[in-house]
C-alpha cells in the first residue's frame, strides 16, 4: 500500500485518488497519522490539480463520515435545507426556513457564522435575546419534528474533518478551490440527514465568487456532486453585486427577515426567499410546480403561518418569541446617523463588498473566527438601486454606538454608492437555475 | 504589509516574491509565526510555480542567515568545497578533500548522511573507529587551518531553516523542486564560509535526477544562483546509471577512497576524483588549467601527500589514522558471499538504484532519518561495466553478517546486472561541465 506521502505526490502529479485513498487520507488526518503540514500540502496540490466528480463525491463522503450523520428518520416528510455561499445582507435563511416549514417541508438547518465581509446566520439569530444555536443532536431532531425547523451551529460532532480542513485552508491560501469548497459545503449539509438541498450560489463583488463563470462552475459542481451523493439538489445563481435587501448588520437583518414573514420587507429579499422556497417546496413534494409553491409561500406569509413557526422555533431554542410581533425588542444601537447624497441622480450601484467590509469595521462582523460581534450596529440602505435621489437626501442610515463613530463610516458608505444621471436597469436577482 | 497568507497566495497565483517577502517568510518560520502547515502549503505552491533566479538567491540567503555563517577568515587561501547530489557508491568526497587540501586549497566540508538508496559521506567516515563528525565550529575552523580539510555534519547552528524545511519537504512530496533543492544545497554550503564550490550533479537511475534534462536544469540553476550569491561555482554532470567504483557500503567505500589516495582504486572513482579535484584547484587558484591541476593531484597521490592529510584529518577528528596504512582495521562483515554470472557475455549495465536499495535492505543505509546503519555490510562489484564474464564467474561479492542473509540479496544483486552477448561501450563519466 502506498504511503501517505505517495498519495500527496500522486495528486501533485495530476493523478486521480481512488475512493479508498481519499477515505484513508481523511481517516489518517483524524487519527493524527497525517499531520496538518501534510494535509496542507495536499490541499495546495488539489488547488492546482483539481478533483474529478468521483473524487469530490469520495471526499464529501469521507468528511461527512468523519462525524455523526444526524438521524431524522423520526421526522416525517422529505427533509430539505438551503445553503447560501454567503454575501452581504443575506438574511434569507431566517425567514425562509420557517416559511418552508409552515408549508409542510421540514427544514433541518446547520448554519455558520460571519467571517470577513460576509455575515452569518448564527450571529443574526443570536441578536434575538436568549436564542441558543448550540443544540444537541437529539433536541435538534425533536425541534425539527415538533416545530418543522431548527437552526443550529456546526457541533464538534458534525463533519469534524471539515472543521479541521477549513481551519487549515483559511491560513494556507487554499480556500478558493472548487473541489474543497464543494466537499466542505456538502459534507456539512449531508450530515444534517436531509433528502434535498437548494443552493444559493451568490455572484458578484459581495460574493465569494466574483464572476458568473466561477459561480457557475461552483454551482454545477455542487449540483453534480450532491446528486451523485444521492440527494436532490438544485442551485440558483443569484446576484450579489449590491447588498441583498436594505439591512446589513445582525439585529437589523433579523428584523428585515421578520418583516418578510409579516408580509413586509424589501422586494429583493422577498423575491430571493420565494425563489429558493419554491425550489424547496417542489423538492419537498408539497408542490408540483414553482408557481404552486410560490402561492403556498405567499399564503403562509399572509396567514401568519410562517411567523408562527418562527415564534415556536425561537421559543424551542430558548429565545424571546415576542420579537416577531414586536421587533423593537431586538437590540438597537443608540445612535442613528444618516448618510446623504452629494448629487442629484439615480442609485446605479451599491458596492456590496465595501458595505460588508464597513459593517465589519463597525463591529457587526469579524476578521478572525474568535472575535465577538456587536449585534446592534449596522448599515441600512435607504435608497436602493434604481432609486432617484436629490442632493441632501439620505442614501443610508448608520446604526452606531456613538455619534463619533459615524464620520469615517459615513464616508465609506457614501463611497459605496454610485450615482448616475440616468436611471439604470437593476440586474435580475436570479441569474440562472442549475441542476445536475 | 501583506499577511503571510497573502504571500502564500501570491506565490500560488504565480507571483514573484520580493527579497523582503522571502526574508520575512523564513524569519517568521524561525520565530514560529509561520506554522509548518503554512510553510508546506507554500512549498507545494513553489513546486508548481517555481522561482526565478532572484527569488532563489533571496531564499538561499535567507536560509543561510537563519543560522551561523562559519568564519574561516583565519584560514589563508581560497576555500573551495565540493557537493554531490548523491548516488550509489559515491565515496569521492573522502579521497577528494584530502587530495585537494594536499595541493594547497583548504576544503571546509559539511556533509550529509545516507537516506533512501543513496549513501552519505558521514556514515562512511564513521566506519573509521573513533571518527567524530560532530565538531564545534571553532574546532572546525582550526582543523581546516591546521590540516587543510575537515569533514563534519550539519550542526544545529548551520542553516536551521534548511533543516526544518527539508524535514517538511520529505513528508509533503515537495522534495523534487529545483528552487527548493538549489536553496537547500547552497544555503548549507555557503554557511561553510567558502569562496568557491564545485558541484557534482549526478544523472541516471541511481541519482536523484533520472534524466539528463532534469540534471542539466538543476546544474544550471545551482551554477547561476551560486554565482549570483557571489561564489565561484562550476558544476559537472556525471553518470550515475551504474554505481561509481566497485564498493557500495560504508566501510568498503571508505576503503576504496583510501585505495585512491594510495594510487590504487577503480578507474571511474579515480576519474571522478581527478575531474572534480581539477576544478577545485583551478577555483582555488593553485593551478591555471585543468591539466596542471590534474598533474598536481596525481603527484599528491604518488607522493602520499593526500594520504598524509587524510591521516591528520582522521586524527584531528578523533579517529584511528592507522586505517590509511592498514585498511584491514576498518570494520569487516564476517561473511563474504559471491554472486555468479548465469550466462557468458559482457556486463552491459548495472542498475545503480537496485544496488543502492539492496544495500539499504542489507543494513548499509536507512529508510528513515533516525535509523542506525551497519558499517560493515555492503556490495562489492567484481565485474564492472564492460567486463567479459563466463557463466559461473563472480559478478559481485556480498559482505554480510551471516551466510543466511545472502540468498535473497544475491538474487537482487544478480538481477541488477545486465549481461549482453556483445561488448557495449561504457558511457562517459563526465557528461558536461556547466558554469553560469
Amino acid at each position: 500500500m502506498e504511503t501517505l506521502v505517495e498519495l500527496i505526490a500522486k495528486k501533485r502529479d495530476g493523478g486521480r485518488l481512488t475512493d479508498e485513498q481519499i477515505e484513508r487520507i481523511i481517516r489518517a488526518l483524524g487519527a493524527g497519522e497525517l499531520a496538518d503540514y501534510q494535509m496542507s500540502a495536499l490541499l495546495m496540490a488539489v488547488f492546482f490539480r483539481g478533483m474529478d466528480d468521483a473524487e469530490m463525491v469520495a471526499l464529501t463522503r469521507a468528511m461527512l463520515h468523519s462525524g455523526d450523520v444526524l438521524d431524522l428518520s423520526s421526522v416525517p416528510g422529505v427533509k430539505v435545507d438551503k445553503h447560501s455561499t454567503g454575501g452581504v445582507g443575506d438574511k434569507v435563511s431566517i425567514c425562509l426556513a420557517p416559511l418552508v416549514a409552515a408549508c409542510g417541508v421540514p427544514v433541518p438547518m446547520v448554519s455558520g457564522r460571519g467571517l470577513g465581509h460576509s455575515g452569518g446566520t448564527l450571529d443574526k439569530l443570536e441578536a434575538i435575546p436568549g436564542f441558543r444555536v448550540n443544540i444537541e443532536t437529539d433536541a435538534f431532531a425533536r425541534i425539527v419534528r415538533e416545530v418543522g425547523t431548527c437552526m443550529i451551529g456546526q457541533t464538534a460532532r458534525i463533519a469534524p474533518a471539515d472543521k479541521r480542513i477549513y481551519a487549515l485552508r483559511d491560513v494556507t491560501a487554499t480556500v478558493e478551490s472548487i473541489p474543497l469548497i464543494v466537499a466542505s459545503i456538502l459534507s456539512k449539509k449531508l450530515a444534517e440527514g436531509i433528502d434535498g438541498l437548494v443552493l444559493d450560489v451568490k455572484v458578484g463583488r459581495g460574493a465569494f465568487m466574483k464572476t458568473e463563470e466561477d459561480a457557475r462552475k461552483l454551482a454545477t459542481a455542487l449540483a453534480r456532486v450532491g446528486t451523485l451523493s444521492g440527494k436532490q439538489v438544485v442551485a440558483l445563481l443569484t446576484d450579489m453585486s449590491a447588498p441583498l435587501g436594505r439591512a446589513v448588520g445582525n439585529a437589523i437583518e433579523t428584523r428585515e427577515a421578520i418583516d418578510v414573514l409579516r408580509g413586509e420587507g424589501p422586494d429583493d429579499t422577498i423575491a430571493c426567499t420565494l425563489a429558493l422556497g419554491a425550489e424547496m417546496l417542489v423538492l419537498g413534494k408539497v408542490a408540483q410546480s414553482a408557481e404552486e409553491a410560490e402561492k403556498k409561500l405567499r399564503d403562509a406569509i399572509a396567514s401568519g403561518a410562517g411567523a408562527r413557526v418562527f415564534e415556536r422555533m425561537i421559543e424551542a431554542q430558548g429565545g424571546d418569541p415576542a420579537v416577531v410581533e414586536d421587533p423593537s425588542r431586538l437590540p438597537r444601537a443608540p445612535e442613528a446617523v444618516l448618510v446623504y447624497a452629494e448629487t442629484d441622480g439615480f442609485v446605479a450601484d451599491i458596492d456590496a463588498l465595501e458595505i460588508g467590509l464597513t459593517a465589519v469595521a463597525m463591529g457587526a462582523g469579524r476578521t478572525r473566527a474568535d472575535q465577538a460581534v456587536d449585534h446592534a450596529v449596522g448599515i441600512e440602505i435607504v435608497a436602493p438601486r434604481g432609486a432617484g435621489v436629490r442632493r441632501g437626501e439620505p442614501l443610508a442610515r448608520l446604526h452606531v454606538r456613538r455619534q463619533a463613530d459615524a464620520a469615517a463610516v459615513a464616508e465609506r458608505v457614501a463611497s459605496a454608492f454610485r450615482i448616475s444621471s440616468d436611471p439604470r436597469a437593476v440586474p435580475p436577482l436570479v441569474i440562472d437555475r442549475i441542476v445536475a
